[in-house]
């Protein structure tokens, strides 16, 4: 397969999924969750001869679980599709309408942004929930999974793409890349895929925003941290930390680094230690805090580390001041929480931290679209051009200008033989 | 200077920024306005002395025009100014309010986007409208102007900058680069600068898009169309024409090409060709058009120039399918019209043209953010991420999520100890 004519073909096909009803593309998305159920076996067995392979290269637990494709997950999938169904049509809407003069009228309505490169590693669920969220959103997608998974995908992809042919989608809106090489070719295809988003480790997602000029969203740092005020409640202090660090210890919004007022230091970090060696969390500090606690000791500059495993750093502040400023330079802008009773000290460090997301007395753990009620999730923006932080299918639409006009001419209004009358009309 | 070291600090001091007041940034804005008037020999001193070097390097009118900073300009630029103080603060408007579950409340509030690269050849005043811009929105930005004004720019930056100090703004929130080296520096500054506003050449854009990492806002090509439908109105159809070639031939928005229903080429071409040689427009043509009314001819490929001067492409084509397939085939995404009265055509060709704008029966110089009645305009986008079209303050401004808890955490929801009850809140 060329990818690059692959592109050029989903581009100049694009208008034609875009200009589907909703209609259309929920029925669409019916036929492909009753398909994928009906499919079943067929898909189980590609992904027990997958998984058979995996098993022989002695992948981890880990990495294994994620390859899985099991009745639960065929079940979590279809139930996302439902979900998706049920959403109102992102497409279409008019976010502006305007009178410029008489008889020249303007509208802006939301319309889908084109073509959707979407690359992922392992998890064959990926390609099922981002396939049905560019239907969804009238988007083409251009495909690439793991090598890991690639029957489990073959078997998927097929399916996925027979029922939206089926149901009347314009042929091409869906395309899948089955060669690593591939990877690259992609990220050439600048004049044509509007949009990529990766899915994968922190090194995956670096190596393609490095090597593209396409707008990539998506994270690849999550270096959260909770900063424990002098002020914070301790009881309740605790269980979010746990929460944060353990409840999903490789997930982005997962805590890295806590930073502790140094007033209340000698009074919590004994409990805290206890509590996070209960949960076998290994702890790594400054000097400061190693000195009265007895842990490792690291450096200053490595407090930008993401372990995404049951490792933690701390740190003393003299003030939120100090901690913000920590956060600022050593963070990854993703999410951040302050424990604190005290509302100023609170509101300050939301006001100051440059994250997606900023949260008073609770777990990072909840900056994710399901827990934020957007339904569905394309994934999570640290940057913040487009969309930041959790993002819904809003984060796959763009808009387009549409002037209604009689005849009317730019020079009329330059030689001030007209003027403009601006009115908005809802 | 080291760029990068002050693109880093500028990062560090962006939150300070942004947590001004709408007063207090308006309080600089006014405070801006005054010390340019006051300071207007001084300006125009520097400027002439610019304006003579230039004359010795032998340069254009056109670019003569564009250098000079005269008493219409600050006028202009004040003018400006006083606008933007008018507008509302776009800075903390709550976007999303909603109850998560009890006692867990998420809000979505708008924010600066936080450092801003503008990098702009020769216009003086462009350097003044865009740190205005910056300023209004809370952003901090890094400016580096044309060296073909240097002395007028460092006049203007200097007051700028006093005065924004003088009013209380932060130190650092304006920093001027002068080195042409300094350009290549700026793009390497992805870590800090969140955004790249290049306003300049098509070639300058061009070059600035393809070596950075940093998101790029604006447009290279402005290949925009005229598609006259063969149930045009004939009479409106040529001022239209000669409007959108003539009325500023340099301009983004000004037609390149123009697209003719087959049914009424033989009808309309001799009017066209007499009213277009009668503005001085030289046409370039398909070798059916030439063959009619003998003119240059051009081959297919050529049909994506933009040619910023008093020359247009012509071609025939059997329907608006046909059209639209041309449009979005050798098209620049920017700007294309319809002229006709028959509605569905219209429908169709504003569906299906992948472009920010799709007009019907008007100039396509209405594509400007003035025109569209947003006050200020950052700069036109044929982006589809982040902002599209003529871009308004909005195109400078991103959100945060703040959630507010009591001690939350997600083991709770995962393991269905608690269930989220979401409730928007306004």
């Amino acid at each position: 397969m060329n990818i690059r004519q692959e592109a050029r073909r989903m581009k100049l096909a694009a208008p034609k999924l875009a200009a589907m009803t909703n209609e259309e593309r929920n029925g669409a998305l019916r036929e492909v969750g009753l398909a994928l159920a009906a499919a079943k076996e067929e898909i189980f067995a590609a992904n027990e001869e997958d998984l058979r392979q995996a098993r022989e290269n002695n992948i981890s637990d880990a990495v294994y679980k994620r390859l899985k494709f099991d009745e639960g997950k065929l079940k979590s999938v279809i139930d996302g599709i439902d979900q998706l169904i049920a959403l109102p049509d992102p497409v279409g809407k008019v976010q502006l309408y305007r009178q410029m003069d008489e008889g020249l009228i303007l509208k802006r309505i939301s319309c889908p942004i084109g073509v959707i490169g979407v690359i992922f590693e392992a998890r064959p669920d990926a390609l099922v929930q981002i396939s049905s969220l560019c239907i969804k959103s009238g988007n083409c997608a251009l495909l690439k999974g793991g090598k890991e998974t690639a029957r489990t995908n073959r078997v998927l992809f097929r399916v996925i793409y027979e029922s939206v042919l089926k149901a009347g989608l314009p042929e091409g809106c869906l395309v899948q890349a089955e060669l690593h090489n591939e990877i690259d070719e992609l990220l050439q295809c600048d004049r044509d895929v509007d949009l990529l988003i990766p899915r994968g480790s922190n090194r995956f997602v670096q190596y393609i925003m490095n090597n593209t000029k396409i707008p990539v969203m998506g994270h690849a740092d999550g270096v959260c941290h909770i900063y424990v005020d002098k002020k914070a409640d301790l009881v309740q202090a605790l269980p979010i930390i746990i929460d944060a660090k353990t409840q999903y210890t490789a997930a982005c919004n997962a805590v890295e680094t806590l930073l502790i007022h140094r007033d209340i230091a000698e009074e919590f970090l004994p409990s805290l230690k206890e509590e996070l060696e209960k949960n076998q969390v290994k702890i790594r500090a400054s000097k400061e805090v190693a000195d009265m606690i007895g842990c490792e000791t690291m450096a200053e500059e490595e407090f930008d580390t993401e372990y995404l495993e049951l490792v933690i750093s701390i740190k003393l502040v003299g003030n939120t001041e100090e901690a913000v400023d920590h956060i600022n330079h050593f963070g990854s802008h993703h999410t951040d929480a302050i424990l604190t009773e005290d509302q100023e000290a609170a509101e300050y460090f939301m006001q100051m931290v440059d994250s997606a997301g900023v949260y008073q007395n609770c777990s990072t753990r909840f900056a994710d679209g399901f827990r934020y009620g957007f339904g569905a999730e394309v994934g999570i923006s640290t940057g913040k051009i487009h969309a930041r932080g959790p993002v819904g299918l809003e984060g796959l639409m763009t808009y387009k200008y549409r002037i209604y006009g009689h005849g009317q001419i730019v020079g009329d209004y330059a030689e001030g033989k007209k003027e403009f009358h601006f009115k908005d009309l809802q």
